[in-house]
């Protein structure tokens, strides 16, 4: 039910990353649910996780070995999130990085672990630890697919990303893979995020880009409002492309490099929208003429998260009154409701706050008819604005949640 | 599809109200949808209405009117809303006073206007007016079913509730109707509700009480998160029970009354809960053990709001990691998850931020199983607690919202 969502890209070799992919047996018989990354020696790697308090206990770990020495390896299984797991959830984690440790011979804080999956049981730890040593031989620079495929849930299809660029005569590679498509509404990360660059680049500098840009993709897009407790996005920069090590966000290289790790971060976010649970539509949601830019996002948000709108939005039906209602509960200060104006896939709809003189019902139709809708709002109060992405609400949503566990 | 939703009670006229009902055919053919309230000369009327800065033309008007002078008249129609209609809604509110006035020989001032439906269409106003003698032709004091019956949109059933009390010899009658089943998460009123009571009362007395008991009630039920161009709550006191007039919070009427009041009031909004868009569910989400009552008051909210908390609902399915990942995030400061502790219709399922370790899968069902549901956080923080109401999220929801129009 994916909404133009692309094939798995082919994604070239990154020196300086492998990938074994395994069944460990926490998801389903016979599916793909346990995914190693091993990364080189001196690599960079920043994250950045989820802001709910229930963090799971993978994440836990995860922030304080990524704070205390190198990260080599990411360790990920789906099926079982880990989460609302408390002090058991915590040692589990650990006996996996533990475990893993010992076979590649590192240091146990290299280790970073990662789950995701249903939340509050507990984790099988033991069917994890007996994998670990297939996922090891599995190892190899072109499993980017089989990984695509090893973190999905309740993901229909895996979803990748790679742009090249060439400067000074050098080829560098950025590319990732994420996964998420219920539960969707990152705040500071996504679901799952993993992307990689074969640049050089200063840690902190590479964990000051990616923070910047989460919130220009994975923190700009809901599915149903719900922020995951296993939110992760990690970045890495394995250096071997050989360039001077990047330190300063002004230089030439590090701005060529934004600019491609932008379009995989949003590529990566948007395909989790796209194979939202039960998705039907693929929905941006614009708002601009803000006096400042969280009214904008704050607004486009609580359009993208209204029931009405997103049922609205399934049935292609031209129920704008209800768009307007939302801009109205929103909360923005001092919205003189007779200054906005509606546009949908370039109709427009409503102007001065009411139905646009033009109108036509037939404009309505054929604004919603296509898969992918584009909704605008300005305000008509400032110059700030914002962008959102986001799914319609359809009956297969409800089955799929409905049926989650069974 | 209702969820315990009582039959209309038989309510006993209360002097000083009569109510005429007829079919204007804003609605569909043969739908009572145009509902006239005549109030005695003298009768305090209070109200408070939608936060929504979309606010529709009625309840614009409905504002103005009521600051101006004494309400004599509430005119209700159904099948639309009159919002989003810039300056042409208003002239059409006001139209519709106009006609009224003329007729029964009042200031314009005296009729308070109403609408409730679509949003977005303009209102057919000849009809409203064509049809303003027919309902005057009907006022009658026992008119109180058609009434529940006239102001319904996607409700399924009318909602009415009535209590007497006896004080000093003399009895009371206090008596309302409401109506909504979507676009319900009301903020500082309902969609639409009216309650009468034969006690004398000061309007000021009658509005504060009407604004603090619509927070223990309409302010506290959400179906899907949506605020309402066109909610509004009168209270009304006629005054015809020859009391002395009330004036004081502190007089002992006045505390029997408002216990009265806030059972009535408390009993439409579970109405229109139980009446909610597809309900299978009648849930009651209560968080105790907050430090202020405001992150007791979000919590609730947020949990009512969730998807995958109602359609985990829906499904009658344990899935209780995802209440959990909704406290995380609803954003109250310094939460210790360790402490969080959670009841489903008694059963323990979460203790110590964990899954509690008696807890059986078994314990889950059943406490899932049943139509009315209570959930219990509790915080392990403070003293302070709220209780809201709310739907589960079921294909019956997406089906009536997808097909609203059609």
């Amino acid at each position: 039910m994916a909404v133009g969502l692309h094939d798995f890209p082919l994604i070239p070799e990154i020196k300086g990353v492998r990938i074994g992919v395994t069944e460990a047996g926490i998801k389903k018989a016979n599916k793909k649910d346990l995914v190693l990354f091993e990364l080189c020696e001196g690599a960079s790697v920043a994250g950045v996780f989820t802001q709910n308090a229930f963090c799971a206990a993978p994440v836990r770990i995860c922030q304080k070995h990524l704070s205390t020495t190198n990260s080599r390896y990411l360790l990920v299984n789906t099926g079982n999130a880990n989460a609302g797991t408390g002090k058991s959830g915590l040692e589990n984690a650990l006996k996996t990085c533990d475990a893993l440790a010992l076979q590649v011979g590192v240091d146990v804080d290299a280790v970073l672990p990662f789950s995701t999956g249903v939340i509050g049981e507990p984790l099988q730890v033991n069917k994890i630890i007996d994998a670990i040593p297939a996922a090891i031989a599995n190892l190899s620079a072109d499993n980017w697919n089989a990984a695509g495929v090893g973190i999905m849930t309740t993901d229909t299809l895996p979803k990748g990303s790679v742009r090249t660029f060439e400067f000074e005569g050098r080829t560098y590679t950025v590319a990732g893979i994420s996964k998420g498509a219920g539960m969707i509404r990152p705040n500071m990360a996504t679901m799952l995020g993993y992307v990689f660059s074969d640049i050089s680049m200063d840690e902190d500098l590479l964990h000051s880009i990616l923070k910047d840009v989460v919130n220009k993709s994975f923190n700009r897009i809901t599915v149903d409002s719900d922020t995951s407790t296993n939110d992760s996005c990690i970045a890495v920069a394995t250096g071997m492309a050989s360039n001077v090590k990047l330190t300063s966000i002004n230089e030439p290289l590090t701005q060529v490099f934004i600019s491609a790790f932008t379009e995989v971060m949003q590529e990566l976010a948007h395909a989790i929208v796209r194979d939202g649970e039960g998705a039907t539509k693929f929905v941006t949601v614009e708002v601009v003429g803000a006096v400042e830019q969280q009214d904008a996002t704050k607004t486009a948000f609580e359009i993208a998260h209204s029931p009405l709108v997103k049922t609205a939005l399934f049935a292609s039906d031209p129920n704008w009154g209800r768009i307007l209602a939302v801009v109205g509960r929103a909360g923005v200060e001092n919205l003189d409701v007779d200054k906005v104006q509606l546009h949908i896939n370039g109709f427009e709809i409503a102007r001065d706050g009411g139905r646009s003189p033009d109108y036509l019902e037939e404009h309505g139709q054929k604004a919603m008819a296509p898969d992918e809708i584009h909704i605008c709002i300005d305000l008509g109060m400032g110059k700030e604005s914002d962008m959102v992405w986001t799914t319609d609400f359809s009956h297969e949503y409800v089955t799929i949640n409905a049926e989650y566990r069974t």
